[in-house]
């Protein structure tokens, strides 16, 4: 089923936002056979707009989706794009109509009644789709064998309208679903040293599309089987698993914070965390997940040495003889702070992230990642890539990825 | 000059990844008068390449970019399909050969000789583009009054190659650069206030464009003058400035904790955190500013009551009697962080960001905030959105800008 989607806002051409939407809408719907050939983003243009649905409805397009510009702003053109193209009519959609302006009454909003009417207005040919958190109605209409949709630009909206009405009355009762797809996380592994392992599986499975994902903090890799042969994705992660299963943390949209909550909440372990360099975003990352406060007791963030030998007493000689970016300081933190926040595991980070600090010994980059659990102590050294966000970031997900290793 | 941007990646299609480097490519050209008209994702597919090209060279455009597809694996076919549209020939580019032969033999690094030579290939009716940061040569043609480029689509790499090589050689020759737009950003009121505030403004002002992008952190106001009156957008930032000043934290890339670190540095002021729902973030967030060091001394991150009680000593009886999330344990909690880790400054957080943990008197999406600072002493309380993402962020921003609103 070859399908386009088609977003309009000036605001995607200018580098305001980036476009989310087209992504979005392609992945929920390519288990359904829609396969998604093009993605255009138009400006508020009632020329552009008429003139990619003119060059859309003579391809061979099956399902085209247009999002945006269904505003009651001057600036909101699609739908008079849309008019004037099929010389249609408008029509006032009543249960709308009805439904927001109660709204705005019972909220006791300020009202601008032409704004109401031409939200609840739709295209005489097509049909309402309803729109669940705010005012735009969507429509649906069919012309020649080409199934049509508008869909408000609004991200929130969008989705939401999506998965309530064109999902469930439009898109699943006329295809079948078909979930052909995995995405492996892996961590702690570059992309050429993966490949490197993979190969010649990958070589000798030449059915099964392979991709990379490299990103700072770890590689993705997306599978696709044929779809005749769904059942195989379990074959080849299998096969994957016992090729490089000790780097994979999840698969598709799992984190490795939820990866190790489970870890933690499974065997009833507590946590706590001394960040220095990292500044907390371990802590942050870890409480994110619901239901954390189960396992993360607190952390303390010492940024400064004063805190360091203040509230982590961590020894005032060690930190002036071996300083406070080493190994021993590094260790010492995460001790420390286990013993204080009586957890099962104390984890800890200290190091250089730039852009000042660093020395020749000690260079941007640097950094020590200790995780205690009873009798197991690591220590690790990393010289990390030395941009500071860069580096805070690839060390926390160090940091998590070791915490993730003490349950393999 | 009427502008396409084409990004070819079967990625882009499955909704694996967003394309984010239209939007940067469309940012960066804005000023010098390139109007992105039209932004295409594209599949590896040679044909819907060839395709492409041949409609955009036959409109009006002047400048074409194309990213992606330059990699040496045999996904990567958008070389092919410019050799085969303009019948065109491979040249080897034996400068840049030589440089990534050399580095990958100083590297030690396995070397595939043939991907060596395909990745110095370049069209011979094109000139290269320098890439120094990866393995691929960009290319840039000229084909009737169109300027076509063809750039690698690892973001990173594209990045550097538009940077160094496009933007000083093609773009900025050719080209009068004319910034004509700034975004405002606001915290602290609704877009719909705002437009209530401006909208008389706004359309005495029919000449500038005026956008809106909220977010949960704030809303964000582009407005855009016309070209031949650029200095007209110190007018309106003024004007703006007069009406709605208090809740503007910053322009384009500002960041609100850049704006505090500023504010606490040209002061001398030093700052602690006690983050109990936040968990970490509005820690991380000043971290992540270089040179924070110079105020931030740390944070205890006290998630359990234990935790508040050991190590922030905040009284048994106080969380007894009004509980954890309550305007007394925040200011307390703002109080000790800043005794303890000798801050002139002390900021808390205490609340309930679900999915669980709410009740009939204190609801999921309750919290309080806290800033302590010399002889001031506020605490708010917030309802806010409950879902626990959205939560964690809205709060660590609406301390943020209580901070920021200490130094108004």
């Amino acid at each position: 089923m070859k399908t386009a989607i088609v977003c309009i806002g000036d605001e995607l051409l200018n580098g305001f936002t980036i476009d989310g939407n087209s992504s979005w809408i392609a992945k929920k719907i390519l288990p359904y056979n829609l396969d998604v050939n093009l993605i255009i983003n138009l400006k508020d243009s009632v020329e552009d707009i008429k003139e990619k649905i003119d060059h859309l409805i003579k391809s061979d397009y099956s399902y085209i989706f247009f999002t945006g510009g269904l505003g009651p702003t001057h600036d909101d053109v699609t739908k008079t794009a849309f008019l004037e193209y099929f010389k249609s009519d408008l029509f006032l959609y009543k249960p709308h109509y009805e439904k927001i302006n109660n709204y705005f009454k019972n909220k006791k909003l300020k009202i601008n009644l032409s704004h109401l009417k031409s939200q609840s207005e739709i295209l005489s040919n097509s049909k309402p789709l309803n729109n669940s958190s705010g005012t735009a109605l969507g429509m649906a209409l069919k012309f020649k064998n080409i199934q049509i949709f508008i869909l408000p630009g609004v991200p929130f909206e969008m989705k939401n309208m999506f998965e309530k009405e064109i999902i469930p009355n439009y898109i699943s009762v006329n295809n079948s679903y078909t979930q052909n797809n995995l995405t492996l996380l892996t961590s702690g592994i570059s992309e050429s040293r993966l490949y490197d392992m993979l190969e010649k599986y990958i070589s000798d499975n030449s059915d099964t599309k392979f991709s990379f994902l490299p990103s700072f903090k770890g590689v993705k890799i997306r599978l696709e089987v044929n779809k005749n042969n769904v059942k195989y994705i379990d074959t080849v992660k299998n096969d994957l698993y016992n090729k490089i299963g000790s780097y994979i943390y999840g698969y598709d949209e799992d984190s490795i914070e939820e990866v190790i909550a489970n870890y933690l909440f499974d065997r009833n372990l507590s946590i706590s965390i001394a960040e220095s360099c990292t500044g907390g975003i371990i802590s942050s990352k870890l409480t994110d997940v619901p239901g954390s406060s189960k396992f993360f007791k607190g952390s303390i963030i010492a940024y400064s040495n004063d805190i360091k030998e203040n509230l982590l007493s961590i020894s005032s000689d060690l930190l002036l003889q071996k300083g406070a970016v080493s190994s021993e300081v590094a260790l010492s933190m995460a001790r420390k702070v286990s013993e204080k926040f009586e957890t099962d595991i104390g984890v800890s980070t200290t190091g250089i992230s730039g852009p000042s600090g660093g020395s020749d010994s000690k260079p941007i980059g640097l950094v020590y990642v200790a995780v205690v659990f009873k009798d197991i102590e690591i220590v690790k050294k990393f010289n990390l890539y030395p941009e500071r966000k860069i580096h805070r970031e690839v060390t926390s997900h160090v940091a998590l990825n070791m915490l993730r290793k003490l349950f393999l």
